[in-house]
């Protein structure tokens, strides 16, 4: 495996390409890119580029179910659950889950795992009756609260959970009991592994990790739910708007959907979520083992059973002093651009590195990484 | 001029392009579509799509910065206006313009002049103290309220308006006068002449008519009308939280916001919005001129001081028995299509013809269209 470059020479262009480690907007699969390109000036004989067309055409009505019904069928999300199509991103859920889905006098119950449940609950405190059922914050977020740290609440409206935590580089690979539905932030780890729909109340997820770009959110919700809002809420804030008229009240996030829809074509010729999820395993297990392999020189400060498949993070030649020495972090990061491999270093707010391998990072990237990895260690061994 | 269809012969490329007169999404500028193609895989030497890249990186913050700035530049926005890209398109706004910019005990005046003033009137009906200050549905929205049929609140909070109806083809071409702020859907005729933004307290415009693809929403909003707004609001639904982010306060669709800064330099090359209006006029005289030349087998319901340079309605084959042949207008859509005349049929809620005339239709669709419209009628006469 060489350091050189990826280019996309599969369509005989000489376009450069570097190795995407962005945690999102971030990666998406060069064949998905190529058929837009492809497509983009006359959508199939329509003379028009998909931006172009009326959203209430036959055409994009196409386009849209085929988008949802990729997503039904690499999801298996059963019948009872509506898949819609929304704007304005997870953090607009952290306002839309509880004023949707609440029922008076019973609280949100939240598990606190980081930056996005912080979101989360910053919202739930402008006057929405909650609990913290859960955090792991006495230990920095480094792991998945444990069994024996939840309290739930006696019949709470739902119980709010992030699935995997992008900053600190933690994944659920359990999910925790509830009789009450779960609401599952999914943003960064939706299509990476299977998950059972049927276990959650409400999913939702920005596309742009594992699913497209930036611009449109993927709400899965169970029917029933979606009927408790009040029906004098704002219209385009009630999912059952959007349920009743499959995503198109108002003119939808378009061309997102349609790419939305080719990266369902493109997890269908990888084999499924079953085959990406084996993928996304062995790339993680590179990056991990090439961390616990340095003899101390990398370190991750996630414990073992919470670790993220989507999200590594690792600091770079720590101490007994500190964690990490942030001006070797950042060397890497900058030796590492120059290396073309586009993302390494970790949220501002944490410092160290993060590497983000959603779906469409390769193995021969996290290859790439791990080679350029020991080589950075090597110099300084 | 013959009907032929329009081809994407600049780039040598023998892409098939319709005469395309979608309401919304709709045309966009050929040279803008290439330019998409062309750095779809690799912006500009970044060895990624601009769909690939963090929305922090100092390369889509020049992107988001460059947006504004054309905006800021072609529209003349003044300093103490901020502006930025929101997701939830028009229908969102009239939910979020009162929510932020209400103050308590003063109400909204609103001017009734159709379907996108009777949605934002279903959401003031959730509770906002309001008041229709004017409307023309008596004359069945055919042109805009005259002055002496309006009725401002002593004190209202603002006065909504929607400055071009794309249903009923409508379009002030005179600003109603008032002491409060004025709150303009601008959707459908943004960017399409000069408009003077200091008169207006609020401009919103979903992008997908003259600025690029669906998914991004202008708000150019006074920067101390924002500050109205409680703070205990939902993050995302409050405007000052995108001006203190510049629109980046969670991750925004950054490849609308690409495109639309795209769509600002177009404009520049087209003589600026003093070019663009020169170039509406002249679209809109002949569509109306053929209308009117044809001797009451094509008419214009809209009286001629309100007519829209944007959206063209009128009716084919109509009697004294009624407006429209609808028979007749069915095989007009039908006969236009494969002519490669796309996206003419009126809306199905009023029935008839409807020619958007946005930015990017540039004069030879409509020198093919009217052409069309001759010999349809010839063949009838």
């Amino acid at each position: 495996m060489s350091l050189s470059t990826a280019s996309a020479t599969s369509s005989g262009t000489s376009a450069k390409r570097v190795f995407n480690f962005n945690a999102g907007p971030s990666a998406l699969p060069l064949s998905v890119l190529e058929r837009i390109r492809e497509e983009l000036l006359d959508w199939r004989g329509s003379g028009m580029s998909v931006m172009e067309m009326s959203h209430r055409s036959p055409e994009f009505e196409g386009i849209n179910a085929a988008a949802e019904a990729g997503l039904r069928k690499h999801l298996a999300i059963p019948d009872d659950y509506a898949v819609i199509f929304l704007q304005g991103g997870g953090s607009t859920q952290f306002t839309l889950a509880p004023m949707n889905l609440c029922v008076p006098g019973k609280p949100v119950d939240l598990f606190h795992t980081g930056t996005w449940t912080a979101k989360a609950l910053t919202e739930l405190k402008k006057g929405i009756l909650h609990k913290v059922a859960a955090t792991s914050e006495p230990v920095k977020f480094t792991r998945i609260p444990r069994k024996d740290e939840i309290s739930l609440s006696p019949d709470p409206s739902y119980v709010h959970i992030c699935t995997n935590n992008t900053i600190e580089g933690t994944q659920y690979h359990a999910l925790p009991a509830s009789a009450a539905p779960l609401v599952a932030d999914m943003s960064s780890d939706i299509a990476s592994r299977p998950v059972d729909v049927g276990k959650f109340g409400l999913i939702f997820a920005g596309a742009q990790k594992n699913l497209g770009p930036s611009g449109v959110t993927l709400v899965i919700v169970r029917k029933d739910l979606a009927e408790r809002a009040d029906k004098n809420l704002p219209t385009t804030l009630q999912y059952r708007t959007h349920i009743k008229e499959k995503s198109l009240y108002h003119t939808p996030p378009t061309f997102a959907i349609y790419i939305l829809g080719l990266v369902t074509e493109w997890i269908a010729g990888e084999g499924g979520i079953a085959g990406i999820q084996k993928r996304n395993e062995a790339k993680a297990k590179l990056l991990y083992d090439t961390i616990e392999a340095s003899g101390g020189f990398y370190t991750c400060p996630v414990e073992k059973s919470s670790r993220s498949l989507m999200n590594v993070v690792f600091r770079v030649g720590g101490s007994a002093a500190a964690p990490g020495d942030e001006a070797l972090e950042k060397e890497f990061g900058k030796q590492a651009a120059a290396a073309n491999l586009v993302g390494t270093p970790g949220h501002r707010s944490v410092g160290g590195m993060r590497i983000s391998l959603y779906n469409a990072v390769g193995l021969d990237a996290v290859e790439a990484l791990t080679h350029f990895m020991r080589e950075f260690h090597r110099a300084r061994g």
